[in-house]
């Protein structure tokens, strides 16, 4: 076995445990504002190139593999993430600036995950296997057997997010749900925590060993910019899971649509999760809601893909209680270390920018400073009008961190304009009685079903459930493939395959799924009806 | 109700019959080659615009319909359509140069088809909801309420293919799915049958007003290209449908991409069939399987996306007697009127470039010659070697029309490297015996899965299966999409939703399909168990 410090800092092409040949950096500690010790070296274009031949040669076997041989993959990554222990968590907590209950909790999001989908492996029914037995008899012609399951698309890369080291990392729901539809991955780590990265990346190689899959089904990289563009222009390579910025999500759609074989990219980029308030929603607890609000865009320093980045309210009695008790909140709240350097540096100057527009205000900052030797961000709480807000489009561009815009409309039809400009969500929220929603000439719930993948009646967005009903997904630009799919939960599985018919196959040429007697005892459509 | 006449040429902007403010053109009848004397008017710019926007207002109440009133609307279009009696047949024949017992059989395929999405809507399990209760008191924190199932995208674009002037036109597969997925559809008139597709239009928007839908959920318009295009860039269009050559489908792609909101577009494009024969296969048969090709070949004067226009042989004894026995068939075969004089030109251009290819030779063509006063393409079949195909690139673009190349591979890397340089394609047949496949160093089933949405073991590709286990799509550049859906079958409304998730919703403000009884009686995914 190699050394720590080797695990610390290798690329692992497949099984293989090696030193980058490109440059080298090194990790930045945000809580100390200092580059860390370790030095780590991006692969050279020769490396990636074989961790992608390795994925493809991987692709043949691990695609047959029998589903619980996959499942038991997944497990043991699961397995050997927790055995890492307190090394994995001090290593994030050093590289993000996250607190250690925070990566305590991702972790355990991580594995719960991984096993979720080593458990819908096993069910086995998501292959959404159909059956239309021949009928040899029919007129005026005979129809031939028709099987058709699905099947994976093949080789996988896949980016690291900053804000989530772990559940949106190596071992995240990208890789989970590819390597659970049977797809190899070549992960890219992001530099914002590349020990925690390569710690990881060993888990899940180590558990591939154990578990006997295919040398390459999983491959961990340290790359350039330049590098991570090879990966996704590679011809093996046939679909991309990305999260992060606009900026960066837009470039890797581009390249994979200017291929030879255009490949999807599944990138969830950028979303304001609006959080629309009715007055009835509000007459008698205006205080509650208000103080949930601040504490879901202070939360994790606001560095979620659902925080809650701009706020319609429709003016009402309460709108003065309900403001003043956001202030008050936010004015209690505490500055707090961001994940990176640049995030930090974005998020002062996207609030910077918008508080000097005209006729937006600062409703409340923190009491207390930002330390930048500590990397902070002090949360800021901007208010404006309607008519503000709809003359000034890049008040609903996203800042990234602790901040919010609330915007006091006049009318419902002032809300309803405001709500019209906004593009594709993640998630939208509304607050309003089923009487208010009865009444109104608008129809709160279809505008905001148009713009997001998820709405909520209440609650906050902050907060994302792993479970069947998910989805993390939305509207263009929230998702690049206008939110047909999720990214969290089992349904994060139907991004990397493809439906596939078998035609008069002899049984013992089908995969068991289709096979006559249904050996894996698994749902099947067979004419029509699901039966077992 | 307008005359007769009227309704032949008409444009519907919903369910208003109008004159298109655009070119006139007259339709085209192939098997006189002459111009038919019906003048067809394109929309202007505006008359498209009010389609879309019609489309987009009805796009709010469709979606809420019952699924049973969907279901009846697609029920009284096959009525409608039915009711259309001779007079579609025989305009269809006149716009075609197909015979009428084919276009009979492809009028109750498309009946057929709005059939079975009725009973899909019917039935409801399609839109795969599932349901994760609220867990108030789950440690450490609560679980929300969450529900999800597949919405309708929006507004959809179709254009109409011309090889089928009824199953991929009007109200085809496309047209059928996107009504049945909840999406309005305005529906761009493939020129080469503009009298047949205005009846049927008239035929839809008949239906629409019988079963009360709402003006604009369907538009029928003629349109140039200029026109079109400002369809598919429209911001109220969410989605786009396409069947025809892979100039047209790229370029759609290439506008819906470039909208400040892309889209998807489903482009069924261009596919080449191969087939594959092992010598096991046609060791005691190779009469039946050779008579079977050229039956294959020249079906529907070879206008089929599924036309098997590649075969590799490997050599065997068998050969001679397999190629001359295809050779027999198409001298004897005759030249048949082709859908219209583009497609004809082109036929007969692709199949002078290839036969000039040295290293080519006719195996056969049809001893009669083709007159082109009736638009007639002649079958021709050629052969060439493995080396020949492999230095040749061109050699595998599709040729549309009764025209097949077969290349004799000497070895079976001979024909491993021939397959895996083809493209993406609809479907691939294998021809082979399950012990040869066993034996084979190459595994033929797993490279002809990776280029193909359907692969049939024996038979011919000809022939499409209106069921729900078809894959009517493959990899680039089969279809757009990289193979992800299906445009026939059950699977293809698929295409047209997304999964949405609705969280913490008062129980009577959910849709039926998520409500806590279960109002629709459809199979439901509850924490993870099937049920209903």
């Amino acid at each position: 076995m190699p050394t720590l410090d080797y695990q610390l800092t290798a690329n692992f092409i497949g099984n293989e445990a090696t030193t980058g040949e490109g440059d080298f950096f090194r990790a930045f500690a945000p809580a100390s504002h200092e580059q860390l010790i370790d030095e780590f070296a991006n692969v050279s274009s020769e490396q990636a190139n074989r961790a992608v031949e390795k994925a493809a040669t991987a692709f043949a076997t691990y695609t047959r593999l029998h589903p619980n041989q996959r499942a038991d993959f997944l497990d043991a990554i699961a397995s050997e993430i927790e055995s890492l222990g307190n090394l994995l968590i001090e290593r994030a907590v050093l590289e993000s600036g996250l607190p250690e209950g925070r990566l305590t909790g991702e972790r355990g999001r991580t594995a719960g995950q991984l096993r979720m989908f080593a458990s819908l492996l096993r069910e086995g029914s998501w292959v959404d296997a159909r059956i239309n037995p021949a009928l040899p008899n029919r007129q005026p012609l005979p129809r031939p057997d028709l099987r058709r399951m699905l099947i994976p698309l093949g080789p996988v890369v896949v980016f690291g997010a900053s804000n989530f080291p772990l559940a949106f990392s190596v071992a995240g729901g990208d890789t989970a749900s590819a390597l659970a539809a049977g797809c190899p991955v070549v992960f890219k780590a992001h530099p914002s925590h590349p020990g925690t990265s390569s710690l990881v990346g060993q888990a899940i190689t180590t558990a591939a060993q154990k578990t006997g899959m295919p040398d390459g089904v999983f491959s961990l990289v340290h790359a350039d910019n330049s590098v991570a563009q090879e990966l996704v222009a590679h011809p093996s390579i046939k679909a991309v899971g990305f999260t992060g910025s606009r900026a960066g999500g837009l470039a890797i759609q581009r390249i994979a649509q200017e291929r030879p074989e255009p490949i999807p990219v599944y990138a969830e980029m950028s979303a304001v999760n609006p959080l629309v308030v009715l007055p009835g929603a509000i007459q008698e607890n205006a205080v509650k809601v208000a103080e949930g609000l601040a504490a879901s865009i202070t939360l994790g320093v606001g560095q979620f893909c659902t925080n809650p980045g701009l706020v319609f309210l429709l003016d009402s009695p309460q709108t003065e209680l309900f403001l003043e008790t956001v202030a008050e909140k936010i004015r209690a709240s505490s500055p707090a270390t961001m994940l990176n350097a640049g995030i930090c540096h974005n998020y002062q100057k996207g609030v910077q920018q918008n508080r000097v527009v005209p006729g937006v205000h600062v409703l409340a900052e923190s009491d207390i400073d930002a330390e930048s030797i500590r990397t902070e961000g002090r949360p800021t709480v901007l208010t404006t009008t309607a008519p503000q807000f709809l003359s000034t489009p890049t008040l609903s561009d996203e800042i990234f961190g602790p901040t919010s815009l609330i915007t006091v409309c006049a009318t419902e039809a002032e809300l309803a304009d405001c709500l019209n400009t906004l593009e594709g969500q993640l998630t939208a929220t509304l607050y309003a009685t089923p009487a208010e929603l009865t009444e109104s000439a608008v129809d709160w719930v279809s505008l905001l079903q148009s713009k997001a993948g998820r709405v909520l009646f209440g609650g906050y967005p902050t907060g994302v459930e792993v479970c069947e009903a998910m989805t993390h997904g939305g509207p263009y630009p929230a998702t690049t493939d206008g939110g047909r799919s999720t990214s969290v939960g089992t349904g994060a599985i139907l991004r990397f395959v493809r439906p596939f018919t078998y035609q008069s196959f002899p049984d013992q040429l089908l995969p068991l799924a289709l096979q006559n007697d249904n050996p894996l005892g698994i749902w099947r459509n067979v004419d029509g009806k699901l039966t077992k």
